[in-house]
């Protein structure tokens, strides 16, 4: 989506380790007219697949989640990360290992809040080795519900997440796919 | 607002310890056409404020503020929790403790995306002993930024939050207070 790589070639850093900084814009200052048009575009995407609710994760997946759940008119279910009083009923866990924050954790939905019946996108800011997804789909499974696709606003392409992803034969669409050359700058494929 | 009595009526669960579940529709699952309406009322209470900038803090605020920012046309900045490789510059720091955690935590805002310019909105989710918001207001302190008002989804009436701050003289608004009867049932103010 050019809009998205023009905006990561202008505001985007490229940190040491292949992390791409776009908090400027995406993942922790959050411009709402650019994530409301990448929503519109995961829907001209996603739009005809009978999606009931869209699955993110804590943290910032949700407000890209929520934007594009307008186009959707369907609910967001967040898996949360953390211990919490308020998390009390029957519960699906998966475990999860961040990258940027390297460390081991347990993602956590309600069971009450994925039925079978119910036809899931994934929505996420960020995809590289693809661990938030495989914990989410791992929770979508748990529930016998059916993972439709997979929504990404920007994939590292240099990284093997989307490629597992698409070799699982899951309907993965990446509005950015972020490449580095042999010097270390981005290019798009 | 009505229309959020209503809901938590409805659908809202009483635990011990005073914890209001509204976790079908607000902060686990999220019904987004509520939240649109709940955003729509945020701007209607402080649309001529010249907000140019939403703050919130991760997790449950951050879809909130967004659909919110919306009609704003302001970015939303929310402030992390957890300590990260992508959090690198010069950052604004607040310690936090969490009522439904029970534990202290720091949050964290990148210096360059709260200017002395700014006139802040915060938005969240609950509103109980207020510890959330003077780690917010902390940083837009140390930023030296105007703060224009808090937005808060349910506020705990019978927590002392609500009353500190609006003690302090800043504009709150709850857009549904809750109350406990001396049974420990529900009712609004």
């Amino acid at each position: 989506m050019k809009l998205l790589e023009d905006r990561i070639l202008r505001d985007g850093v490229l940190k040491e380790g292949g992390i791409v900084k776009v908090d400027s814009f995406l993942n922790h200052q959050m411009d709402i007219g650019l994530i409301n048009e990448l929503g519109r575009e995961f829907y001209r995407l996603f739009g005809k697949d009978g999606i009931t609710k869209i699955l993110t994760v804590e943290a910032s997946g949700i407000g890209i989640a929520c934007i594009t759940a307008q186009y959707f008119g369907v609910p967001v279910v967040f898996a949360k990360k953390s211990e919490s009083k308020n998390l009390d009923g029957d519960i699906y866990t998966a475990k999860v290992v961040s990258y940027t924050k390297g460390k081991e954790y347990t993602i956590r939905v309600e069971k009450k809040f994925i039925s079978p019946d119910d036809r899931i996108l994934i929505i996420d800011d960020f995809l590289a080795k693809g661990k938030a997804f495989f914990g989410l789909k791992d929770i979508v499974d748990q529930a016998g519900a059916t993972l439709c696709g997979v929504g990404i606003c920007i994939e590292k392409g240099f990284q093997e997440g989307g490629r597992l992803i698409r070799e699982m034969g899951v309907h993965l669409e990446s509005l950015a796919v972020v490449e580095l050359d042999e010097k270390g700058n981005i290019y798009f494929k």
